[in-house]
């Protein structure tokens, strides 16, 4: 249904904010009567900090993380492991790692999973550069933590074929029942994997 | 939880759509690498929309309503019936109405309801213009379009003792229980209301 909207200026904005994944134009209306009770330079700040950001925004040329320069602050950390990389599908993949504060290594963003059904091949992803830093860095592990799904799988596939000669440990992260979890609430499929790929009891 | 993000224009950004109402940073962030996707057109369009929007959007000097010029094009509509004037909090109230295409008078934004509370005594709310309105237009009717609350009920309370010698007609729209609402779901006070509250039956 067609909303009313007595301004266009009013309209516009709102058209934009809908533009948003998973606002629809009621929401997008009270995010923009929002800002509208802000003052102007609150309301600048706001929209400044997003032209800023698409304007002076950096992919890492190591990793393909985004950054403020051309080396993120992972891959010019001195103090984390840069023999091991862990790859990921994109970069909310890395703010999820980051936050668990475990992970000492470096990263690899593919942009993306191999999918030939949605026409993506490896060539459309970031492997080229993956495979440079394996031949010019010394490199002892990598971690996949992609997806558990079709195309998941596939990637894991072709990429450890491509790192099968090169000498390096190919580990993937570890699945099963959710730490907390209850068992009667885990899915059958997960249930059955970490039943198969169960570990020897360490206390 | 302080969250991890590799770079600090994404950061701000980030701030920034978390200031959103009902956004938290897990949302802004899906939000703001959604725009970092689009082109830098797209993205500035987005960026300009709400900068056009708090530069040049006007209040109606007739009703309060938000509007492209001085006067709303809901105040400046010929084909509407001037003469009525339907009183609501702001101007999301008038968009809900307006919705339903079945009103055509005009409106008055009071800007809040009169909450000693909060302080906001009938001087904070857009009154002065009312009694303008209503002294030089000629009025027949006033509509309550309020909240039915303590502040709401005291500013009807309010207007209706200062409209009361102008010989106007004062309505409120109609409470009760909702057009395919079900009884048993309908909260005690509303059903109540709509027992004591209930009008002639006509087929």
């Amino acid at each position: 249904m067609e909303q009313f909207l007595p301004s266009k200026l009013l309209s516009n904005a709102v058209d934009q904010f809908a533009k948003l994944p998973g606002v629809g134009r009621k929401t997008a209306l009270r995010l923009v009567l929002d800002l509208l009770k802000r003052d102007e330079n609150t309301v600048n700040a706001f929209a400044n900090s997003i032209i800023e950001l698409k304007k002076n925004i950096c992919t890492c040329q190591i990793c393909g993380n985004l950054s403020d320069d051309k080396i993120c602050s992972i891959c010019s950390d001195n103090k984390r492991d840069q023999s091991t990389i862990c790859i990921v599908e994109n970069i909310r993949d890395i703010i999820a790692i980051e936050q668990t504060s475990t992970y000492k290594g470096s990263y690899h963003v593919l942009g993306g999973l191999i999918s030939p059904i949605d026409g993506v091949g490896p060539s459309e992803l970031n492997i080229q550069t993956l495979i440079e830093r394996v031949n010019s860095q010394n490199i002892n592990e990598i971690i996949f933590a992609l997806s558990t799904n079709m195309e998941g799988d596939t990637t894991c596939f072709y990429l450890s074929r491509l790192l099968k000669d090169k000498n390096i440990k190919i580990s993937q992260i570890a699945r099963g029942v959710a730490f907390g979890g209850d068992l009667e609430y885990t899915d059958e499929l997960t249930l059955a994997r970490s039943i198969e790929s169960r570990t020897e009891y360490s206390s």
